[in-house]
């Protein structure tokens, strides 16, 4: 990764740091406490990989920086509050988030089920406020839904709770993870590159190959480094997977296959953004950023 | 209320129960579990009055019903995934709604916990993909996020946790449900009407005053029904109010001053609808319904 990319990157993510102080309601707003509550759960600690996607793809046509500023929001408030939701005792149960304590866990749990509820509809919220056109923000807006939804990330998580203990394929560890984390990815990439005009055939088909790719690159990784991190790295509890007899990339092809298919998937990355040329440098870097991180 | 009422509404009802399952995600369709706890969530029992407010208020101007009915089922779902988390155990715990096993009961609380979550996105979705145009629909989805988050619903139910045991007086118990209940029903109202047509500022005040009338006469007839009614009636726990100490307009009015305050609220509600002549009759109908109801 050039010096360039680490700098653009940092820019954005305090970019992304300030945008998303501006768009959470006031914490000095009432009800103050679930504010409160909603920006603990958002703010400070996040590697902002979805915004990242979003402002990278923003770079490959002319995006008016407001509206990718509020997509880039609206995509990190609906993981916030999965994030949420699914460290509350009746799913995984985690004691521990970035570092932090979990927000049931520094509040209570009906407070934390509440921060969620109450980010995803700030998510929708903050996006249909920004100042482009209706005709522009619409198909945004429906990208948004169905990516969270019952056919986006939330139906992955059922599939993901009803495959503990269950001895997945391959082909269905993929589709749980298409939709749990993939489809919120996709969806990043897409209201980037949607903030800039309407997106032809071609377009759309490439993103969506560099999606998917990254997507199950994403994934391997986090399987990877959840068998091989400690805790302390990860800032959440390591191994979890493992422990709870879950089906990950590193139980079906081993840690070896595993590095050389997240490899794969991030060669067939760069190869999805030929079509575009040099505006998709930051996309391109991205990939290597999701391949070769540490945590 | 009249028979044509009388008739109105139950086939509105029957509309709503059918839009409602074109609207659902088919539960057919993985993850069908997910799928079939969202449809168990959402059909069968419940007396509709928010979507019933919609298409009330869509008679006041000339609505395409493709778009009422689609913001019905929006609210409809917004108000059922409100009741699945309210029914947690982190929550109110209860077991019982409309008569039956409540979400978590019936399958577990990881799935109520995304039923929910997945319904508030079906919700958008719902909305943000009617036929009507893009200038049209913005506006909705707009109130829609608004009345559903942190200072609408969410809001409410934030403020209710934190005033279990708190002598709240009457103008913060008043704040609290304008949140909790008032915002939705509000935009059930309005909803229905910006269906037919951009609102203008006499509209939008009439509608207000309306909104705000029903929506405090729908809680203190709540309070009654909970003090005075037995649970089979009521189909969800009765008396639970009281046994959670919480302040209800029962508790701080008595009950006849409550029964007094609906009746008031009533004709604040009829008074408010003069603008709209014969158009309002149905909204006029509905505000006897809420203050007439007995469950």
């Amino acid at each position: 990764m050039s010096s360039h990319f680490q700098r653009w990157m940092k820019e954005t993510q305090a970019n992304v740091e300030g945008a998303l102080i501006q768009y959470l309601p006031d914490a000095k707003h009432a009800p103050e406490k679930l504010h409160q509550a909603m920006a603990y759960a958002v703010l400070d600690g996040g590697k902002r990989v979805r915004p990242l996607l979003v402002f990278a793809a923003a770079k490959l046509f002319d995006a008016p920086s407001e509206l990718v500023s509020r997509a880039a929001c609206a995509v990190e408030m609906i993981h916030a509050y999965s994030l949420v939701h699914d460290d509350m005792p009746c799913m995984d149960d985690d004691a521990l988030r970035r570092g932090k304590p979990t927000v049931h866990k520094k509040y209570d749990e009906a407070t934390a089920l509440l921060v969620g509820d109450a980010l995803q509809a700030q998510a929708f919220l903050v996006l249909s406020e920004a100042s482009a056109c209706a005709d522009h923000k619409l198909p945004m807006l429906q990208l948004l839904a169905q990516a969270s939804g019952s056919i986006g990330m939330c139906g992955g998580q059922a599939i993901d709770l009803d495959s503990v203990g269950i001895a997945l394929d391959l082909p269905a560890l993929e589709h749980m993870h298409r939709l749990k984390t993939g489809a919120l990815l996709r969806a990043s990439v897409l209201l980037g590159a949607m903030s800039g005009k309407r997106l032809d055939e071609n377009e759309m088909h490439a993103l969506d190959r560099y999606s998917r790719a990254i997507g199950l690159a994403f994934q391997v990784v986090d399987d990877v480094l959840d068998a091989t991190a400690d805790s302390a790295t990860l800032g959440k509890t390591a191994g979890k997977d493992a422990a709870d007899n879950k089906p990950t990339y590193v139980s079906i092809l081993g840690l070896d296959a595993s590095r050389e298919l997240a490899q794969k998937l991030c060669r067939d990355a760069h190869e999805a953004l030929t079509i575009f040329g040099e505006s998709a440098q930051y996309l391109h870097d991205l990939a290597d950023l999701i391949v070769q991180r540490k945590a």
